[in-house]
């Protein structure tokens, strides 16, 4: 598996298109770009995008044909190296923004309509002159085989050059907020994801998974096992691209360690006498879409999904890393860490380990074995962890990431499980703990609100009472 | 099937969605509003779907939450009559545009925006003020099962009411533009229909069917014997219903007779070896969708088809109503006919009637019967009928509105056909004529060219020389 | 709908046989049959048949080629007519047979048999001497595309032939045995015929049905309703052909009268409110399939289809037609019908009219609108029906056709229903009276053991209690 | 992959079938055989199995009764282990045989019969005497869910049982012509199998492949890339399970090196230009289908298929072990094998290594990586294989078994390649060497026929050639 890696597959992704697009643009009588262009695209060749584009904008010869010559400059674009499409994407956004004259003109005719009727059609005008004419070009690409998958996949390029770059950002603006129209959430399928899935699929699955990593077919297969789910949002235009996809396991018990539930020498149990559903992986898998939002339909809809089937499921809860609390833990030792163990803390810890700070003791190799050093830690940590979870804030929101996704989406920190993933990755994210956050039905709505309107964190009295202890 | 009429199908549409909904709306919390207001929504019953609506538009309790209250809401909508439509659409048109003061001040950071980055950032604040809130609104409707075509239905209603109303007529330019987002051709599905399709989707062929009525199954299935074709495009979400559709007949030579082409009694011919592709009847199904156009790429697609499948294709023509005809005649005879025939023309045809205006005697019951007056009028109305195609303007561009759209696309006027329909129907528009578009697909895009630039109509040879006669 | 005959259906079957078999047959070197045989196949035809069944049969080249051999043979079989197709299948009939000293050798083989041994394989080796060489032939037809529908029309041409006809019965008994084989229920797959089924698909049920003729496609779209059912059986290499087909319909209360049930104008009602599921219609599509049944298994399965989706189902019965009542009415009246009316009946009937025969009084048009006379038949005549549904024999059994086939699955007579069809057809049949077979799950296979054991007929209180009057 | 065995996914085939059975069985009033019977079945339990057996051959309480009571008896043959199930069998085979005396009676009717009509009925009786009523019970079988798929997997139980058992063996025939004619090609569906197939089926791939193991999932994905093709037959009723399939690669010129093909490292070559399609590799699947053949079918399907994709294809040809050459040499040399080398070989070979027999030097690890031995030995080596395939006989047909597939199907042999499969097995069943068997389509039916009627087997002029050396 180490050699199939996100970029072989976007690499085969581009290729299919190449290949889907060959006889569109075939039709294309202007030539064909792609065998012309250098990849570097240098200033020679600029010029000839240049008119390409403003034939593609302005619909000579109509749209039919407007969208078989899009379809040779998506092409073009497609041949490309790094340096070439930057400057292909700098060119339609200096040249395909909106037009300053055009729009103050119509502010102008705005501010002076007389009567409701008049301002409603030059606030109409506005809005018209307000649209970039890039916004056109990219739906042009649209209408090719496979042209919502190339927009994705061109905004994922764009992405890292549209910080810091006005430009680029403006132009960013409005491709994402194409795409966000066009990837609602009324148009995506909920699908699940088995083991009878096509082979091609679940290599994406593989590939994408972003927070435990599938290891081998194996671990794949016991991942879609009886008392799994997987599922995944699709595109209709984009049938075999997963969008997003969360990784379900139905068992008894919230479960507290994810070594357990990855184990494949487990025997699968009977799902239908499982009481909780534990969401315990959730992974994007377009970068091109990052900032259009799914997730919370996603854990939504298969709530929906598993009450329909499973009948005794009562618990709904995440099994989920918190990626930042190292992090935050060693920025806070640095601005003065003395109150983050108590006195009596420290003095053991004194005993025990040479090191005066709380990281450097946690970033001993294999302190998670050493039973004294565990026996020692494990409260004053699970504390911090409930301090960090609950307390510590960026805008007004929960500080950890993930955390601030399941609060936005109404749920509440149920629990903080000690040597829940002893894994490399969970030692130095968290030091080992993972935290289950609860979906109740009846209080997300209001969870959300506290959360969204007051940045107010839900949480269990179990988790509340590690704060004070 | 007289008895089945388009009302009928979308009353159908409407109670599949109510059914669709209720589990959803089930979910909503504060209750059934279908099952709470007037039909007529009265004074009493509209302060309850303000606050309704303003909920969701909010975003109370977070997105699921409000798409789940949008859910309700429609339910509501559903269960109105025209009156309460009316009014339930009129609350949205004043209450959800844009706010006038939001709109001003981002004009004001616009204009005093002191360098190209900060203009680039204002200008997107501006747009998003400019986005008014019902788009909102009508989105959280899209994530209804059958969500979208439920806004196509509520445009429908929405339509007639715009017309002369200029807050109506705002909304409409709002929920027009979504929808022309959403179905961009890019979206939809090209699918053949057969007499392997649902006879559910048959049905309503034979209810959609605008330009030569479908009048049995019968009919419908010689429509559909293996030297016709049918096509139409489909919305992925939508996909029992056809956006438009365009039957076609693959024959020897281009068709100059409709009774002909639909005659039942006639074997079918080897497709294989027909060397034309007759497009005799396009069809628009929704009428929430006037506006948003396919139709150009509809007729591209399945040129693309047939060419693929039936080698000796040569070529493709419509045989095509001319609607406006008789009615321009009426016209011109009102404003001085004296000129429509030549005194030759007159002198036999007053030997022959009492009549001295050519549109009484076209009026005459059967009169197409009359050898006589056939041999006598068929040139002159030839004339007059090219004239009419080729130089009758509207606004620049062709009078005819069937001409007009397939000059758009490119195609030229081929041929006028005597006697090619005798229906009621024909004789009424066009006194029993009918016209060939022919689209050469080397000549579509100079041809859309100069009909979109300059309004000139592209014409062959021989119809030209009827002009001349 | 009058013009779609069976027959009609039948006709285009075997012509898209042809087509299908078209390249098929190219490969066959020997040449193509189907252009050389005259359609009488005289004579002179029949040798040139006769070497190539020959080169089937023995397998020549390989089973490849003698498959593409069959396809020729096929070909030519479809294109001969009625007269050239019996001559065909006697040419089969009588070449193909088992090879009488074969048969002779291999009993004197299993004669001599020295131990149990011997004897297993000379049994084996009798069984294969006399598996006829036919059976070969008719195997390398299934090989074909659509081979299997051609067997089972080739069936259809034989049935007739094969009366009285000993050579022609014994390969009947051939061909039916190996269909019985291969449509053995469980290849079959039940499937629900809807509206959204394909149009070809339910132009065949207008087509087949057989019990309540479906007058037109809007009755057929009513027999499709939400609150009907329609199931048949298909075998997965006819999947465009049904075997046979139940029509239901989910009503409360056991249905008293056919008329009611087919109005078109009653609204449909909740299917998962109703408690009893009405069998109104069953017919067999494939004459070529008589004698193989898989009616019960349809009754079975359909029930257990039935209450997964609807929990309110209570009563499963059928409201079936009693096609043999008035011929046996006819048939006792002329052997002394003095005894089918008791003298008080009898004397009340003189006294309303002339005739002195029931039947002649039942042969009267329009008697069944005469009050008077209805209201003195009534009684009498549910007595007959009675007596004949549960008395009258034929080989021990039900001597009613439909009573006989719903008793051997395990149903009982439940309810005599008067003025249930007064129809044309309804009124010659059986004097307007319908009856109920009840399915009670519990008793089905006791009533199926008594009645197939000693053919004794179940029967519920009231209709035991009607003979009694 | 290692840990994945036949075995495991038949063990899970039938855990599959007992689950699916369960609903069915529940059905049967008489209870749970698969929760009463001990899995060793023993004496105690056996006359219970009896009981049942009987209930369901008698037809007791209707046909769909019995198949419900067939359903409760395979879920007992499923519960048994292989004790259990080898005496389950011996009760179906003793005691549902066909029974002396009937078939004495019939017999005895059919040579005393009078003429032909009552020879053609008494015939009729006789076969049916003959069918034994195991038969009626393997078909209750098949009307259970995955039936089919059950008396598969039965008949691989019992085919180890019935070696040298005649009333096993007999029951054995009995199935197995149940099954040929249930899985008659007619029945079969050609598959493609690709990287879109769900994984479920590409792991069986990987746990079937008999020739060329498949080592990973990336192995298989190189086999399934666009210049290669896999194509299975598949029964409608067992949908899961491939019967056999064939890997087909798409070259440039015959393949002479298995281990050129299988490279993952090679880049995969444009599938239109290629203009031999190398069958490398055929593997049956279901060891209870032994003896039921479809390889010629698949091999005549798949070029079929093949030659409509690809138009330049010219060559088919296999690449193909050859099992027995070792072993023949064995023997051979064992039998005196003086002649096997010429005395100049002998000679040069005895300069360079003591062994005196050719199997020994043949014997020693990495003889193929020693040039001198290898130049020494390509000769003699090559000569001795074309011996051993043109010449060496068993039973009039060539004595190698993959050689006497390809042969019976028409193919010729075409030619040696020398160091070919240098793997293990390559070296131990044939010396490093492999073989390419040509269909000529011209030649086929030629080829079968002189094989299968005179053993004669063709080859290429090279082959013959090798002979004369």
């Amino acid at each position: 598996m180490n050699e199939m890696s996100n970029s072989n597959l976007i690499d085969r992704t581009l290729w299919s298109l190449r290949r889907a697009w060959r006889d569109v643009a075939g039709a294309a009588k202007d030539g064909d770009l792609s065998g012309i262009l250098h990849p570097d695209l240098p200033e020679a060749d600029q010029d000839l995008v240049r008119r390409r584009i403003e034939l593609c904008v302005s619909g000579t010869g109509g749209e039919v044909s407007a969208r078989a010559r899009a379809a040779d400059l998506g092409r073009g674009y497609l041949a490309l190296n790094a340096l070439g499409r930057e400057r292909f994407l700098r060119i339609v956004a200096n040249e395909l923004g909106t037009e300053r004259r055009t729009v103050d003109i119509a502010i102008e005719a705005y501010r002076s309509a007389g009567n409701d009727d008049e301002r409603d059609r030059a606030q109409s005008e506005l809005r018209q002159a307000l649209e970039s004419p890039r916004i056109k070009l990219f739906t042009q690409f649209n209408g090719l085989p496979e042209g919502i998958k190339f927009l994705v996949e061109m905004r994922a390029d764009l992405l890292p050059l549209a910080r810091g770059d006005a430009a680029m950002a403006a132009m960013d603006r409005d491709l994402k907020q194409l795409l966000a129209t066009w990837f609602d959430v009324g148009f995506l399928n909920l699908q699940r994801i088995h083991w009878q899935s096509p082979a091609a699929l679940l290599e994406k699955l593989i590939a994408y998974e972003a927070v435990h990593q599938i290891r081998s077919w194996d671990d794949l297969k016991n991942r879609l096992d009886s008392d799994r789910r997987c599922f995944a949002f699709f595109h209709p235009r984009m049938p075999d691209e997963p969008l997003i996809f969360v990784e379900v396991a139905l068992v008894t018990g919230i479960s507290d360690n994810i070594h357990t539930l990855l184990d494949e020498s487990m025997p699968a149990e009977d799902p239908h006498k499982a009481d909780t559903a534990i969401f315990y992986s959730i992974s994007n898998c377009q970068r091109g879409l990052a900032g259009v939002s799914f997730g919370d339909f996603l854990i939504k809809r298969v709530v929906d999904d598993l009450t329909g089937h499973f009948h005794n499921l009562k618990n709904f809860a995440t099994l989920s890393p918190i990626p930042g609390f190292m992090k935050w833990l060693s920025e806070a030792e640095e601005a003065g860490g003395a109150e983050l163990l108590k006195p009596v803390e420290a003095e053991k810890l004194a005993q025990l380990v040479d090191d005066t700070k709380l990281t450097d003791v946690l970033a001993r190799p294999d302190w998670i074995q050493d039973e004294a050093l565990v026996s020692l830690l494990e409260a004053p940590l699970l504390r911090l962890c409930a301090h960090y979870l609950l307390n510590e804030k960026r805008h007004e929101y929960a500080r950890d990431r993930v955390g601030h996704f399941h609060l936005s989406n109404g749920a509440r920190v149920e629990r903080i499980n000690w040597r829940a993933n002893v894994s490399k990755a969970g030692m130095t994210q968290s030091a080992g703990m993972m935290v289950n956050y609860r979906y109740k039905l009846e209080d997300i709505e209001a969870n959300h609100e506290a959360y969204r309107g007051k940045g107010q964190v839900a949480a269990s009295t179990a988790v509340k009472r590690l704060l004070r202890l």
